[in-house]
């Protein structure tokens, strides 16, 4: 048995991370792809993000790590257990960004996942079970779709063979593109995680307007996304009369302010958005003929979301008898509510409150890689402010002592599932 | 004294067009310029322009006129009176299209005006006074800017040096267009116009729905019209609760069912249209923090369109506060509603009864060259029913008998006012 165990074990709960080597690797790490405004601009798979996967795994090797790279992409950075034939107790995120991203959007669940690493390193605590810090591969999909394609295909949600056929606008393949930057590992493995945990700026407003400092995260809204088209007739604005016209633009109106009276009906978790809305011929002195546009129904519980279909479907029913027009709608996307893992989840509210942090419960509106890993593994989230509640922005930011903070919790949370070694 | 004089004078209200060679002149021209789809595409100044305008002008001289052309382009086609010193009684309208438009939209009130000339030949009939018929330059805009170029020039609402000096897409001024199909003429000339009438399809569905053959038109509708520019904070559609959305789309929505309360509140006559509107980022699940569009407000009378545009003020300052957005309001044109001349529109009101056609009373919602010219002499247009209320579309129709019965109102309004020589 090692000698310096006991000091360990007792030492667990009063292990910190160390918040300014936090702070300085995401600071190094948004260099690569750092924008003029103060954000990075670092697409999936492209050089830009090759080099910051170099630099993770630079990183995660002179912590100790073994290097796994599977067949999507995806970077498993491994520091041993005691027993390595346990599962691993796994956290992470992603490290691509949007074109105009910012420094934080899942590059602080990877750092925080490292700062976790080298934390134990310094404090020389061994766990039972192994850790791994992953970076899964082109979670925000803006060069490829579908989103969340690493964590996706880990879990099955879709084959590896679809995800490397998709194509960017200048027709390169996730396969291409992955061989371009030497991340094409061989194989993607069989899921064996013991637990996955995912730290992330919450990209919303709620934890700031609250002056709470950790969001427990309950799990993860459902999502029902439509593609909406009104089809009126198009005439002249001057001569055609009120009592004649089959204006597409009002009926889409009164359509955009029914998707939001359907997610206020069953406030508080449920929200509704049209985010997208394309007016033809699009002329000023012309009625509208033909409007296109996006519906985006969000709840936590699927019997509220699949009400919410339903009230969707039967308002656009009553609003094309009202207003004369024909209005088709189509879903594309469905993703389930997923609910995260009561212990887990309850591990982080404690931790929060062991070590004094202000908590509060809240759900993630946005999906997420844990969203996938949910399906697979015992799953829980942290979220913690980020400023004004904007991401996807290259002026997204967050406070150090909240990015320090999430760490410890992650920290706490780690060690209570993979265990000390004794 | 003419010996033919006494029977032309007794022949004068029995007198008929033919409304076979009306029916073929139109398709005549709308050869020039004819598009796939049935419609035709002439624009502007144009060489296309110049061989409609090339076939006019031979045509009129076969008719015995005499032609003049001023600086803006504008042709005059004149059929000598008894009393050539009297001033002229016009009739006319645009040989210009929209790049997808009809065969009648101007056409019609131009080739109306010359069967006119074509009938009082042929009836051997002599006026008191000169007639002239008129084609206006570039009246749709299409190509150029402002609209109704030629006779907004005439009647001095703008100069001929600034109209002159509009360029195309491609940077060809007015100027050098008119030179290049040789329609530049010497000087615009001093208005000195007895009366002018103009007959026109309706553009929109009124006489149709009410199954009548001739609009007696009152006047034309007074038009306001602005850029609208709502600012809303955009935000991530998952994460961002329903209560502290800032969705400039939303409040947008809102104003585009005011716009259409707004008019509704002032029936029949008054219009209000959200032709145009963009949505910034316009992404599917990020909540919209910017919409610009238009707003087309138009009434009969001046006074409403006043208390118009103070509603419309009121609803945004009232929707921004209590959406948390800003609204931003500019006028960009503004038309005085133009009253026509009403012994002229009992003119056309009587002389549909006495041809027995069933007529009613009109406005027309749209601008025509005859809204410029009610500013410098008695005016008053005619409309007649076109299929569907389609224009500006190249399956734009209307019925010959229809055409024909407009053209028969024309042809006595306008032997009233210039008056058959004794």
């Amino acid at each position: 048995m090692n000698t310096s165990a006991p000091s360990a074990l007792i030492g667990a709960s009063a292990l910190r991370v160390d918040g300014a080597r936090l702070w300085q690797s995401l600071m190094d790490l948004a260099a690569i792809g750092a924008t003029p405004k103060g954000g990075v601009c670092r697409l999936a798979l492209t050089a830009l993000d090759g080099q910051g996967r170099d630099l993770f795994v630079r990183w995660a090797r002179e912590a100790g790590c073994s290097i796994r790279i599977d067949a999507i992409g995806n970077i498993f950075a491994r520091r041993s257990g005691r027993d390595d034939r346990l599962p691993a107790i796994m956290t992470g995120s992603h490290i691509d960004t949007q074109p105009t991203g910012g420094k934080f959007d899942g590059n602080y669940g990877v750092l925080a996942g490292l700062e976790v690493v080298r934390s134990l390193n310094d404090a020389g605590v061994q766990t039972e079970a192994p850790i791994e810090v992953v970076v899964w591969t082109n979670e925000e999909g803006s060069r490829f779709v579908p989103v969340m394609m690493g964590s996706g295909v880990y879990v099955g949600a879709f084959t590896l063979e679809h995800a490397l056929a998709q194509c960017d606008a200048q027709g390169i393949s996730v396969g291409q593109a992955l061989q371009d930057i030497h991340y094409a590992g061989p194989v993607v493995g069989t899921p064996d995680v013991g637990a996955y945990f995912e730290a992330h700026i919450e990209q919303g407003p709620v934890l700031e307007t609250a002056d709470c400092v950790i969001g427990v995260v309950q799990g993860a809204l459902g999502q029902r996304w439509y593609d909406v088209v009104v089809q009126g007739m198009e005439a002249h604005a001057g001569p055609t009369p009120m009592a004649l016209r089959r204006d597409a633009l009002l009926a889409a109106s009164e359509l955009v302010l029914e998707v939001n009276r359907i997610a206020l009906d069953r406030a508080p978790h449920a929200r509704g958005t049209v985010g997208s809305l394309e007016v033809y011929p699009n002329s000023r002195n012309v009625i509208p003929g033909r409007v296109s546009m996006s519906v985006d129904l969000r709840a936590g519980d699927d019997a509220v979301l699949l009400d919410m279909d339903a009230d969707l479907r039967r308002t656009c029913a009553r609003m094309a008898q009202a207003r004369g027009v024909t209005i088709d709608v189509q879903e594309v996307v469905y993703f389930p509510p997923q609910p995260f893992t009561p212990d887990l989840v309850e591990d982080i509210r404690s931790g929060a409150k062991v070590l004094g942090f202000s908590a509060m419960d809240v759900v993630s509106g946005a999906g997420h890689d844990a969203v996938y890993l949910a399906r697979v593994a015992p799953t829980a989230m942290i979220f913690v402010p980020c400023a004004d509640g904007i991401s996807h922005n290259e002026i997204e930011d967050a406070k150090p002592e909240h990015l320090e903070a999430g760490c410890n919790v992650l920290l706490q949370a780690m060690l209570r599932s993979a265990r000390v070694a004794p």
